[in-house]
Order: structure tokens, then C-alpha cells, then sequence
């Protein structure tokens, strides 16, 4: 797909954003969906000259993760590229991940002896604060920076979160990295061993052993944080990036580690907020406006609220980003595309399958046959239901950013 | 599409039923379809909180036959995975089919001599009794075993219908099977020659024709039935089961040979019945409800009326079926899915391209949008129009028995 559009794509000028509402599909709780509760006389206003229709994360009946989400958002077939927990959460905290790289998400957790077994007391470390968090991975760095000759490096998360990554002698290949997770995921068992789930990856899962030993060694005397738990293990994909495949110079506008680095993986260039909020995001991109071709803005607290269950804050996300839609229709884009990288109805307290609605609004769209922006009334529009690996070729058909395919 | 679903299926408990109204969909005869006409208050009150949409058997604008209709519905790719209608008949009789085997379905039939040339004068003997095929199948059982290396076993179906079964020395291909029918569709004509259409199936056309020949010797003194047309000629087609796939126990729930055998093909048990109707069929679910985690239930004469062209008496099995629906309610599945394997317009005669309408009842569903159980009411819905094929993720989404896909 995306070479398709690449080979398509010519030097037109234009200025377009991607809107991503993170997890803002959902299905009706009792009557109906939040899209549909919430207050939203912007959006209501806007789809009036929007282009309508619903995506499909990934495949019909397929619920995404955030990163094969955001891939397809982002032109890319989900089933060819996969990205790693471990890579993702790297990106976000601005570390570089290269081909000899192994990166791994942790999480600091407690931990007690018991009949000679450790037994996992508390996956999280009572969720201790960032602060505690950083003294503890300035501890780690102090004394664990190789094995062998492996290169080690530790980075704090926020709360109990962090990220490891072993830098390889060699480049390391994605079988390579194929080692079960460590966190038995319930509390009162032993932390699982890091077992090769394949024979490429026993040297790697070896390293991973000692590392844990050491961990172990140093972190003994840590009242909450006396063990940690990895996960996610992964190496970097390669992807080709916008610039690369489009001749555009593109920007994300997030508020989360997590979405700055998927951006960056496609070759985004995180825009720094002075705020961490929309109002921050807003200025971010009004400071950049000339600089880029392309945007990319999330919010994610439609998720959050999503995950958590809870219907009535979900609302008002939706109808705090429609206060600020005004701002965001005066930079005059060419384009304008809202959706969510996937629904999280609040019913079901998690991502989900459902299709997610998507408005377009630019100077072609066939508008008029959505009335509000959600889900019902954009199954109605003339984008049908579609694969979101489709939706870039919208925007920039939108944007008039592509020939003609064939005679 | 089964692999990536395999993949990501996990092992939540759940029980689900699928249930199958063979041929439901429709088009407007006059005004309205089957399924408009029809009085069906018990879907009515369920389909209130299903998500609903159509599906297409195949592709735009394919009409299926009943075992890709079906292998579609079971969540394989039709065009991957083809069985041959021999094969289908002979599993549907119990007939044991592997690899060494050849599967034929057999009519018999009724011929003259006229001008030193056969003659058919009825394609189907004059629809003999199934006594009496029988009968006839014992005297060729009794005189036709081998035809050199090559073992043959005949088994009688209902009225004029058996299966002919080659056990060949090796194993056989695709191409190996691939042999004209001897029926020539119409009355006055000669039956056709087991022309080899390819090089490979040259062997198994001669053996094929040193059989007609045999059984037109044993054949020669029966009144009615002294020849046999051949069709369908058919191998055992690789499929993954169910078992194999998801780790799940599935049955078949059919009163037709046929949809037995399609089901077994895929690893379901078929349950036996006390009555071969959908009284009997709910009763062996209710006696089996502990024993499996997924049912298919096949309702057969939604397709035979649309086949005669009879508008009324489909409509009317349409409406028996919605008097049975609340018994199947009690069982309390998670999901529920009910739809046709492909359309049977009256109107038309015949199998059609045309989307079928689908309903899925669980907890998660995107419910609302549609107001009854028929094609253009689930048009409306939010799984759009979709293929077949992907029915079956939707039902294990639906069930909470897919993990998310990716980071």
C-alpha cells in the first residue's frame, strides 16, 4: 500500500493533520456510544463539509495494540510491520534504538523470599513515584553497564516503568528476540524465567538471565523495588520513513512517550510543548506551522477514560478537544482528518474491534451525508467502511498530493 | 485470515452457536424479500441488541456452491480451500475420505439404446425409492470391488443419489480428479465420456470408464435404473480443524447429509438427532450443551424452497424458525450468530452473489442500528458488508476469545 501511494505521490504543496482521538470509538452504553452523549457543536459543524466513513484497525474482527494502530493510521500494512513493546516504549522516552539493539520494557516490582523461591508481592513496586524511580535506575547504571560484551542502559518511566536496552555486538534479528516475558502477571507466583521461545534466541535469552541476576544483586536491599520484571523484548523494524516514501517533512504533537515514538519510527520530528496539554500541543504546532508539511496530533485521555470504564469522563475528552477544534481549523490546513486509532468502548473497559469513525474535511470532500461525528452517522458516509492503512491516501488524495495511477 | 485468528486466539472460556439458515437472503420479489415478508417477532426483539451487516459468500458478484458457502463461514478462505462435491456427499453418507481416495457422486439413471447409442431418458431413474437404490447398490457392491489395482465401494443416498468411492494404490491429486461429469444435463442426449481434462488425470479417466462400463453390465436388466451418471469427481482437501486451530470442541447440528459431512471436514462432531427436524436438532443441543464450546446449527429448507421458487413456503420457514428462536435463547450462549451461507432468491431459482444478512448477539455488540432480521435492515449495520470469511473472527471477538493483535 504505501508504495503504491509513494509511487503516486507528486511535489504538490500542502499543509494537512492527522487528528488522532486515542480509543474514541465505542459501542452504545444502554443508548448510546459516547461520541454520541457528548456536546460537540464544533465537530457538529465542521462534518458539515466533511468527507465521512468508518476504518477498521487492522482486519475485520481484529483488536490492535497501539502500535500496529498507529502504523495503519500511518499508511502501513499492520501485518507486515509489527513493532515491539519493548522498541516502543524506547522511542517514547528518547532513546536511540539501532539494528544491534535489544530493547526490553521493566517495570520495578517487589519481591520476597520464600521456601528459597522468589514469590512476586506487588508487580508494580506499590507504584512508586517517578523520583524514587529515577534514584534507583541511577543505580542500576552505576553497576550494571555490561555483560560480556554486551552493552547495557538503563532509562526511567514514569512511576514504576522503565526501559532496558542491550546494545549487541552484532545486529540482532527479530527471532533473536523471541524470549518469553518475565512478569507472571499475577501476584503470589515467581517471577517467569526469560526462556528462548526459539533456538536463534537462546544467546540473547542468556544475556537476559544475568542481566536479571545482577539486577537481583543490586536491587536487594530496595524496600519496594528489590526486583524488576521485563517484558516486550523486541528489536528495531525497519520501516520505511515519510520523508523517504513522501518527499514531506513531518511532525508529531503528543503528550505521551509512547506516540512520539511510533512517530518517530516513520521519521515524525516530536514538536516540544511548553504545556503538556492541547493548549501546549496547539502552540507547539502554531510555532512550527511553516516547518512542517505534515502533523500528527493525539490526545489520550479518550483512551484512558475508555480503559478505566468510565463513560461520563470519556465524554467530556471528546467535548474538551471540540473547545479547542476552533484553533485548530484557523492554521487553514488543506486537510483536516479526525478519528481514533481504534475504539475503546467504556462498556468493555478496552481496546476493541469496533469500526472507527473518521471525518475529512478539505476543499474536495463529499460531505453532507454524515450529520454529527459518530459512529452511526459515519457508517453513512462515502468512505464506507475501510482498512486505516487506506486513510493517508485519503488525506493526501484530499490534498491533491497524488497523480493519477495509469493511462 | 485462519492462521492470523489462530494466532491470537486464546483460551477464555466461552460458548457460541452459530446458526445457519441455508439460502435466507433474498431479493424484492415484487415488494419485499423473504425475510421482509415474513413475521418474526422473536428476531425482531433480538436483533435490538445485535450488531449486525451482510456478508458476501465469496466475492463481489460470486455465487457460491453450499461447501464454499460454508468453508466461509467456518472462517477459511474459499478460494484457498476447495472441496469437491463428492467429497462433500461421501463425508455427508459417513464414508471415511483420505488421501488415496477418490469421491464421486453417482445418480442413478435411466437409458435406451438408439442407434447403437445410449440414450438418457431420465437423469434421475424416475426418482426410485431409497429401498430400492438400496437394493441396487448391494448387486454393484456385490459384482464391482476392484477394477485392477484399484479398490471401489458404492454407498447408497437418499432416493436416486449414492457416492462411488476409488481407493486408488498411491495417493491422489487435484489434477488427478480433475474429470468431466458424465451427466449431460438434459434429457435425449448420450451420458458424456469421464473425459481426463489434464494429463495427470489420465490414469484415473481410464479406470473411471472401465467402471461406467461395469456398471452398465450390472445395470443392464433393472427397469428403471440401468445406468449411473457420474459427477463431481472429487480428492480429500487438507483443512486445519477447528481442534487444531482454536483448541475448542465444535459440533454440527444438521439434518442433511451434506452439512454433516462439511462440518466433520473441519473437526465438528455431528450430534445425532431423536427427530430430524429443529425440535430435534435444539434437543441435541440441549443434551450436548456441556460436551462442545461451538455449535453449528444448519436449517435446510430456508434454500429448497428458495431453489423451487416456492416465496410462500420459504417465508413460512422463516417464520418456524423465529417460533424455535427463543428456545435457543435459553441456553444462554455468549454469542450468537445466525445468517445464510449465501442467497437463495426465490425470485431467481437459484444460488446468489447477493449479500446475506448477519446478526450477532453478545454482550459486546454494536446494537441499534438495525431494526429486523433482513437484508436491507442489516445493511445499516456496523459490520458493513464484509466477507464471509471473517464471520468467524467476529464471533471469537465477540466472545472475548481473541487477544489484541501487535504492541
Amino acid at each position: 500500500m504505501h508504495l503504491l501511494r509513494s509511487s503516486l505521490k507528486n511535489s504538490n504543496k500542502s499543509k494537512n493533520i492527522l487528528i488522532v482521538l486515542d480509543g474514541v470509538g465505542g459501542i452504545p452504553n444502554k443508548y448510546k456510544t459516547e461520541l454520541e452523549f457528548a456536546k460537540t457543536p464544533n465537530l457538529n459543524k465542521l462534518i458539515k463539509k466533511s468527507e465521512t466513513g468508518c476504518h477498521i484497525p487492522i482486519k475485520e474482527g481484529i483488536t490492535p495494540g497501539s502500535g500496529s494502530a498507529h502504523l495503519a493510521l500511518f499508511g502501513y500494512d499492520p501485518l507486515d510491520f509489527n513493532i515491539g513493546r519493548g522498541v516502543l516504549e524506547a522511542l517514547g522516552l528518547d532513546i536511540d534504538i539501532g539494528p544491534k539493539d535489544l530493547a526490553i520494557r521493566g517495570n520495578f516490582a517487589s519481591v520476597k523470599k520464600e521456601n528459597k523461591k522468589l514469590i512476586v508481592t506487588d508487580r508494580r513496586a506499590g507504584r512508586i513515584k517517578t523520583d524514587e524511580n529515577n534514584r534507583i535506575i541511577k543505580k542500576l547504571s552505576q553497576n550494571i553497564q555490561t555483560i560480556g560484551k554486551y552493552k547495557v542502559f538503563f532509562k526511567s518511566g514514569l512511576e514504576h516503568r522503565f526501559v532496558c536496552k542491550i546494545s549487541c555486538p552484532t545486529k540482532v534479528s527479530k527471532d533473536e528476540c523471541d524470549i518469553q516475558d518475565t512478569d507472571p502477571q499475577v501476584i503470589g507466583y515467581s517471577p517467569l524465567d526469560p526462556i528462548n521461545l526459539n533456538k536463534k534466541s537462546l544467546k540473547t535469552s542468556i544475556v537476559v538471565r544475568k542481566l536479571l541476576d545482577k539486577i537481583r544483586v543490586v536491587l536487594n536491599n530496595e524496600k519496594n523495588a528489590n526486583f524488576a520484571l521485563l517484558r516486550g523484548f523486541s528489536t528495531y523494524p525497519s520501516i520505511p520513513t515519510f520523508d523517504t516514501l513522501y518527499k514531506i517533512r513531518s511532525a508529531s504533537v503528543t503528550t505521551y512517550p509512547m506516540y512520539k515514538g511510533i512517530g518517530r519510527l516513520v521519521g515524525m520530528e516530536p514538536l516540544s510543548l511548553k504545556a503538556n496539554n492541547l493548549q501546549g500541543q496547539i502552540e507547539a504546532i502554531k510555532a512550527n506551522i511553516n516547518n512542517y508539511d505534515f502533523f500528527y496530533l493525539h490526545i489520550k485521555k479518550t483512551d484512558s477514560f475508555g480503559e478505566d470504564g468510565n463513560f461520563k469522563n470519556k465524554v467530556k475528552e471528546i467535548e474538551k478537544f471540540d473547545k479547542f477544534l476552533p484553533q485548530l481549523l484557523e492554521f487553514n490546513f488543506n486537510v483536516i482528518a479526525i478519528t481514533g486509532d481504534h475504539s475503546t468502548p467504556s462498556r468493555m473497559k478496552s481496546h476493541s474491534w469496533h469500526p472507527v469513525p473518521v471525518l475529512i474535511r478539505s476543499d474536495n470532500s463529499f460531505s453532507g451525508l454524515s450529520k454529527r461525528f459518530t459512529e452511526s452517522e459515519c457508517l453513512s458516509g462515502s468512505l464506507g467502511i475501510f482498512e486505516a492503512k487506506h486513510l493517508l491516501t485519503y488525506i493526501f488524495a484530499h490534498a491533491g498530493n497524488l497523480d493519477k495511477f495509469g493511462a
